[in-house]
C-alpha cells in the first residue's frame, strides 16, 4: 500500500513523455498498393508535371479562344470542323485560326488551341461549327502541371497515406514508396488472478482482456503488437519478462494487476529497466489515474491500470498517439487527434474539475442530422458494458461536469 | 453524345440500390484476436455470468455491511482482522460477524461479506480494524453477473467488432467467432487514354488512379478488392471483361473513361450484364453526377465517373456503405455513416440547391478545440490537389451554398 504519486494533467504527461524519446527513423520500401495507412518516411516530389499535357475537361471543340470573341446565339462565331482528337494519343496537327477539331473529355488539347467550347454551346451544321458564346483562354481545360508542377513536393514525410494519397502516387507513376517501419510494441499483462482468454476459469480467476484490446488499438494506430502473454506478480519473473519483451520491441505496454500492490510492483520493476525511468506516475484522468509513463534506455514504456475500461481509455489517450509518434507521424503535442467527433449531450454529467473524464455513451443521429450522446452506466472494472457503448464523452480538465444540451467531444470506440 | 438521364438524390439512389439485392449471408469462423474490423455473423451470448464471482473494486477489508452501521471517525466500528484474501484463488472461509479480512482489488469477495471498506477509511491497530464510516451493501464490489448475465446477448449480429468488443469476447472466454466473409468487389478501370501506374506515359495517356483509390476504400470498409485491370473502350472486350470480373466476385465497381461516349458505352454494357440492370443513372451529386447504380442477377454494380476526385467522392458515398451492407452490417438507409465529424466553415461556399456537393477542405483545430474547415481549390480532374485536402465539406441537397461560420458536416479523406 504505497503508490504515493502526484497526478499530472494528461496533455502535460504526453508532452513530457514524448519529449524523452525519439521517433524510430527506420524505413522500408513497399508497393504503393499496400501502403494505405502507412506513414511516409520522406517527401515525395513530382518527377514530371501533372497532368503531363493540357487536357479537355468537357466534351466539345478545341478552339483558339480569340476566335470566339463576341460570339452569341444571335451572332455565332463560325468555325470549321477540323477532324477529331483521338483519346489517349498525341493530338496531331495544329489548330489554325478558324478551326475547331472535335475533342472529348480527357483528350490532349492540340497545339494552337487554348480552350474548349462545350458541345452544349455549339451547333454543328455539316462542317460548320457555330459557337454560341465566347470562351476565355484556359476555359474547360486542365493545364499541364496544374495538379502538380514538376519538382514540387506532392506528399510530405510524416503523412499517413489515405486513398487520395495513394491515388496521387499512382498518377505520378510512383509504384514503390518509402514508409516508416511499423513500431513493434510488446504487450504484457500481469496479475496473479489473470489467465488467458482460452482458459477454463478456476474460482477467483479472470481472463485477460487488456492484452487483446490494447493489441487491437496498437494495430489500428499502425503499430505491430508483439504478444508477451501474462506474467505473475513475482518481482524477478516480471523483471525478466519485461527485459526480454523490451529487447525485442521498440516499446512496451503492460497492464498491471488491479490491486495497489500489483501496481506498486510493476512500477518498481519498470523503474529498474533503464534510464531515465518513470517520468509520470499518476495522471489526472478518469478512469485511468494509476498510469505509468516511462522511458527506459530510449524506449517508451506505458503501464496501464488493470481494469479493462480504464486500460482502454489510457491506451486510447497515450498508446495510440505514442505509436504514431514513433512512426514519425505529426502528432499534436497534447496527444489528441487533430480531427474529433462532436455530439450534443442528452443528459447532465457530473464530474470533478481538474480531471479529464471519459464517460461511455451511446450515439444516435437525430432527424436534423446532429449526433446525440447519451451516457450509459458502465463500471471501469467491466468490459461488456463498455462494448455496449458507441463512444466515450470527454469532460475536459477544467470542467466540473457538463449540462444536458452541451456540445461535447466524443471518442469513437 | 447521348447520356440522357434523370438525376436522383443520392440518399434515394442508395435506398433504391440496396433495396434491389441482399446481403451475402456467408460466414466464416476465425480467431477473435484477428476479428477486429470484421462484422459479426450471429449474436454472441454470455455462456456464464461476468464477472463469474463477486470481486472487490477497491483495496481494503471485506465486511458484512451491517457491522459498519453508524461508524464514524469519532466512533469507529471495531472489527477483527481475519487473514487476507489471496488474489486469483477461491476466497476460503466465511466472514463471520465482526470479522474483516484484508482484500485487494479484483480478489473474490468471501462468503458472508457483502461490501468492501476502502483502506483509506480504516485504521489498523494490531489485529483491530477501525472502520471510520459506514458502507452500504454492495459498496466497492463488482457483483457476479453485473457486467453480463448468463445467457444474455453480449454482441449482436451485424456489429463491426472494435477493441472493446474483442475485449468482451476475451472476458467471456470466446476465442473463435463467426463473422461475415469479406465481400469480394471486382475493380476495373476503362478508357483508351488510361494506362497502369507503372507505365511510362506516351503523349495523351494518363495513369490509372481510380483502380487503386477505390480498392483502398473497399478494403477500408472491410471488403476484399479484386483487381480487374484496365479495359479499352471496346464494346465486346468490355462486356467480356465485366462478365468475367462479376462471375468471380460479389459485386463490381468500374470507373468509366472520362468522355461522354466512354460513359455511354459503359452504361450500355452494364445494362446487358443481368437483371434488373441499371436502377439509377445520374445522381444529384457534385462532383460525380454521371454515376451508374445497377444490380445484375443479384450482384451490385457501380459505375463511377472517370475523374479521380469525382470517383473518390462517389466511392465514399456509395461503395463504402455498399460493402458494409453486403457484409450484413447495419447501414443507414441513406448510406451515410451514423457517426460524422463536424467543423466550422471559415469561408463562404456557393453551390446549387437540389444537389449534394462535396468541397475539398483543410481542417485545423482552433485554440478553443473546435475544428475549422477551409475550402481549398481542387479541380475534379485532379488528384494531387485532393491529396492536399484533409476532408470534404458536405453541402446538403437543400442548401444553396453555406456561409462562413456555418457548422458543416465533413468527410475525412
Amino acid at each position: 500500500m504505497t503508490e504515493l504519486f502526484t497526478v499530472v494533467p494528461p496533455s502535460e504527461a504526453f508532452r513530457t513523455f514524448t519529449g524523452a524519446f525519439e521517433p524510430l527513423h527506420e524505413a522500408e520500401t513497399i508497393q504503393v498498393r499496400l501502403a494505405a495507412g502507412r506513414v511516409l518516411a520522406r517527401d515525395v516530389r513530382a518527377a514530371e508535371p501533372l497532368p503531363g499535357f493540357t487536357r479537355a475537361t468537357m466534351d466539345g471543340y478545341a478552339v483558339r479562344s480569340r476566335d470566339t470573341v463576341g460570339a452569341s446565339e444571335s451572332s455565332p462565331a463560325y468555325l470549321r470542323l477540323a477532324g477529331e482528337v483521338r483519346m489517349g494519343v498525341m493530338a496531331l496537327g495544329r489548330v489554325e485560326p478558324g478551326e475547331a477539331p472535335r475533342i472529348h473529355t480527357g483528350a490532349m488539347l492540340p497545339e494552337g488551341a487554348d480552350a474548349v467550347v462545350m458541345m452544349e454551346e455549339t451547333t454543328l451544321t455539316g462542317e460548320d461549327v457555330e459557337v454560341l458564346c465566347p470562351v476565355a483562354p484556359g476555359e474547360s481545360v486542365f493545364k499541364a502541371g496544374e495538379d502538380a508542377a514538376a519538382g514540387s513536393v506532392v506528399l510530405q514525410a510524416g503523412k499517413r497515406l489515405r486513398a487520395a494519397d495513394i491515388g496521387a502516387l499512382c498518377a505520378l507513376g510512383v509504384v514503390q514508396v518509402e514508409v516508416a517501419c511499423r513500431p513493434r510494441i510488446a504487450v504484457l499483462s500481469t496479475g496473479d488472478e489473470v489467465v488467458p482468454p482460452e482458459a477454463a476459469l478456476l474460482e477467483g480467476q479472470i481472463r485477460d482482456v487488456n492484452g487483446q484490446t490494447v493489441a487491437t488499438l496498437i494495430a489500428d494506430a499502425g503499430g505491430l503488437p508483439v504478444p508477451g502473454g501474462i506474467v505473475r506478480d513475482d518481482e524477478a519473473a516480471l523483471e525478466a519478462a519485461l527485459r526480454a519483451a523490451l529487447a525485442g520491441a521498440d516499446g512496451l505496454v503492460l497492464s498491471a494487476g488491479s490491486s495497489v500492490s500489483s501496481r506498486d510492483l510493476t512500477a518498481r520493476v519498470v523503474e529498474r529497466l533503464g534510464r531515465p525511468g518513470i517520468l509520470v506516475h499518476g495522471v489526472a484522468l478518469w478512469p485511468g489515474k494509476p498510469t505509468v509513463l516511462a522511458v527506459c534506455d530510449g524506449k517508451p514504456v506505458v503501464g496501464l491500470p488493470g481494469n479493462p475500461t480504464s486500460a482502454l481509455v489510457v491506451a486510447w489517450r497515450f498508446v495510440r498517439p505514442l505509436v504514431r509518434y514513433l512512426a514519425g507521424e505529426r502528432v499534436a503535442q497534447d496527444g489528441f487527434d487533430a480531427i474529433s467527433v462532436e455530439a450534443i449531450l442528452t443528459q447532465n454529467i457530473s464530474s470533478r474539475t481538474g480531471r479529464e473524464d471519459y464517460f461511455p455513451a451511446s450515439l444516435e443521429r437525430a432527424d436534423d442530422g446532429s449526433l446525440r450522446a447519451t451516457p450509459i452506466y458502465a463500471k471501469s472494472s467491466g468490459i461488456v458494458s463498455l462494448a455496449r457503448a458507441d463512444a466515450l464523452v470527454l469532460v475536459p480538465l477544467d470542467h466540473a461536469g457538463l449540462p444536458a444540451g452541451a456540445r461535447v467531444r466524443v471518442v469513437e470506440l
